[in-house]
């Protein structure tokens, strides 16, 4: 994987589009991975985010028991694979073997980042207090990584039921947003 | 507008992708509105948001009071308004007049539609325990409209500072995803 560090300042600019994620961890020597799209920015900077998993995802008693993620996010290139990831259950597959994804070295937290993606989160949970009640792990992003080589990432976007949305042409509005 | 009731069993799919939206809130014969990229599927049915607002924006005060807004999905031809609402703090302006957006009243929330948008979702506030922390409002979804002429609505994705992705080609990949 090409890789480079990106400011934690500028992580919301990946998220905020709303992108498909895949969200890795890892316990007791096994990896797993799970597609995602149900998440939002909470803060800018260190950068925040709630992210939804399911206590029916295989990946929630791992969060839970190592409360460490990262949050890779894929380009249309791979999209067979997020759906295969979204389509099986890390409890009866191996799917980073299954799908042919990566894992790789995360720099701080145990979960891998995985190659294929443009760039990769790695993330710690900071508040679990929404999660009974919600599936919401509050995570904060402790480390930014970024392939530089892609230019205009070509993120998907899930529209239901394995419809999903391209990044499609930029446009740029006079705006003092951030 | 051209309005239809919408499935609240089908919202999730209009806001999954990720798309800015508009806020909009009323107090004291006042409607205000915000454009929002923090947001995310909590649950399904009911649909449920998490939509976060800052206690430095003027809907901030309006929503506390109320307890209700409108979640407007705008498409790309009124972008320029979109803009216009971030740039601009009810505090000063009447943004539905500056912009030209015009209020309709909702079936249920005090909070206008806006008829501009090719939806719109009548959100009552159920749950205020992440606000102090986050801004995050819980919202459930008690009623949606959608513009029926609208086929494939060109939804706006905010990469920040002004930096609009807008809605490209769709795809369609074998998932079991709901």
């Amino acid at each position: 994987m090409n890789r480079r560090s990106y400011a934690l300042s500028k992580v919301y600019r990946l998220l905020e589009p709303g992108p498909v994620v895949l969200v890795t961890t890892s316990f007791q020597g096994k990896h797993n991975v799970m597609a995602q799209s149900w998440h939002t920015m909470l803060e800018f900077e260190p950068p925040v985010i709630g992210c939804v998993i399911s206590d029916r995802n295989h990946s929630f008693a791992m969060l839970e028991n190592t409360g460490e993620c990262v949050i890779g996010i894929p380009t249309v290139e791979i999209a067979d694979k997020v759906a295969g990831c979204g389509n099986t259950s890390g409890a009866s597959t191996d799917k980073f073997a299954r799908f042919e994804l990566t894992p790789e070295p995360a720099s701080i937290v145990g979960a891998p980042l995985i190659a294929e993606c443009y760039a990769n989160l790695e993330c710690r949970v900071t508040d679990t207090g929404m999660v009974e009640r919600y599936g919401l792990f509050v995570v904060e992003v402790v480390k930014a990584w970024i392939d530089p080589s892609v230019k205009n990432p070509r993120t998907i976007h899930h529209l239901g039921r394995g419809n999903f949305m391209v990044a499609g042409e930029h446009i740029r509005l006079k705006s003092k947003a951030r």
